[in-house]
């Protein structure tokens, strides 16, 4: 037995004009009841700090700065560092991220127990588009806002457990839960936000979204037999709807933990890391049994060739 | 629209002591009834012809033989060829194939409308051991009779749809999917023999076991923009159960068919290859989306390694 108590911390909308200190006031609510309820580690969603700003099309360097972190911790976030160390909770949460070199990322950050940050992931698989899209219900510009992540999909001895992060669409890429899984990772951790429509097809609605997004976190968890943690930024944000359904997931692939609503919500889950185990040493052996002589088109071309 | 009507003929258990002319009988009655319903396009499952030998422990190599198929069609598969092409309806089942080279493969073959063989599959993820192993409850001796496929992931061109095939254990790997999925495939076809319990757990039993095929199918058929049909041979075979769960998937990783029981049972479906395009322009545009520069461990190394 080598267990962790995983809190997901779910958030609800945050509004354009709402404050990174009012956000970062509810992060630290729930990161008081996750304490409350014995957990080691919490996992807030991807870009918690802000709205989801790739929802608006911008031209202004300046305004666009102005969603991104410069440093982590900051003043805005130094009191959630703050309080998961007294708390001896690890946390893990996305920002936007702009380097001292001027590179835009997606960026997620995992500390261990005592608020140092020990990881690091910057979003590969960005999804959307580059210019304003007329045909499309609403924008999704994080291909003009972001580029891609340049760390790959590490993954990081957290104090005995060997974690990984992604971020939303990433899930939905076999390969990362692969790539991660080929280095025996135990605990994938992700956020998400989500619309709860398809800004290209009205008729794909919320019950065929949820579904989508755990169909691809249950699998790449009983591919890889590795725990995961999805987390929703959910809710109605600056008018448009995005999607709830955090889940924690087990290695065999079987939800252990959702959440109900599309508020602030905290689930947490008594985690046995050795029940990865059983899949990596029989089934998902991928020693045995994985033959890469045959999966040379993954690596030796990007788009659909006949 | 670009319509096939495709019937996914699962069978019932096949005992040691039928022969292949009672087997093809069977199929034949599938076949009609595939007819009758308008199909153009029936799969049947993994060794389609005998019982799933594996599950037995054999030294004699000319008893071990005496379960392969030396040539394609041969006399007891002929009747099946020919009836397929009078109902203008192509095929596709698995066999145990021993090569006039002495090679021995786990195979599925895939007709035209005219029963002609267009395209061929040697099981690339072999399960199981290959020396007797008495900590499990029953053998699965795969390793032990069959060599690893040679031909890789193909697709055919099969009168205006591209068709893949994989075979049972095939499914749970999503680098089969993704190969298949780099050339455009529209229609991944699958056969497997599963049993009803893991040999090795006992505590993993049938609810259990369908959900994670169900779960490997539609993750690779929504992740791949591809239609797919799994095809169980189900039900008590020489005292061992083995589960049904036959499904027919859509693009979008939904089950449009399923069989109700574990015998002969066929179930037809109606589906538009043009449904493909929607995920393939969009979310899983590989070549807007893919990023391989991140990928190497997939092709690079086998196993784990940190």
């Amino acid at each position: 037995m080598r267990e962790r108590v995983i809190g997901a911390a779910q958030m609800g909308p945050i509004q354009k004009s709402d404050s990174r200190e009012a956000v970062v006031s509810r992060m630290l609510a729930l990161l008081d009841r996750a304490a409350a309820q014995g957990c080691d580690l919490v996992v807030y969603p991807e870009l918690a700090l802000t709205t989801f700003f790739p929802r608006w099309y911008m031209e202004d360097q300046a305004e666009i700065d102005g969603w991104f972190e410069r440093e982590m911790p900051n003043a805005a976030t130094r009191p959630l560092f703050d309080r998961a160390r007294e708390h001896g909770i690890a946390i893990s949460f996305g920002y936007a991220e702009l380097t001292p070199e001027g590179h835009h990322f997606n960026t997620s950050i995992l500390t261990d127990r005592q608020g140092n940050i020990v990881g690091k992931y910057r979003k590969v698989h960005l999804p959307g588009h580059v210019e304003y899209d007329a045909a499309r219900d609403f924008q999704h510009l994080e291909k003009r806002y972001f580029e891609p992540g340049d760390l790959g999909f590490e993954t990081f001895d957290n104090e005995g457990t060997l974690m990984g992060m992604c971020i939303c669409n990433d899930r939905r890429w076999p390969e990362t839960w692969r790539v991660m899984g080929l280095q025996g990772v135990e605990l994938v951790m992700l956020g998400y936000n989500t619309p709860s429509v398809n800004s290209q097809n009205r008729g794909e609605g919320l019950s065929k979204r949820l579904y989508h997004s755990e169909l691809s976190v249950t699998a790449g968890a009983y591919q890889n037999a590795t725990w995961a943690v999805a987390v929703a930024k959910a809710g109605v944000e600056d008018g448009f709807p995005l999607m709830g359904g955090t889940i924690i997931v087990d290695p065999d692939g079987f939800v252990v933990a959702r959440t109900t609503g599309e508020g602030d919500e905290l689930i947490a889950a008594h985690c046995d890391m050795e029940r990865c185990q059983f899949g990596k040493t029989t089934i998902f052996d991928f020693a045995r049994h994985r033959r890469v002589e045959h999966y040379g088109r993954i690596t030796s071309q990007t788009g659909v060739e006949r």
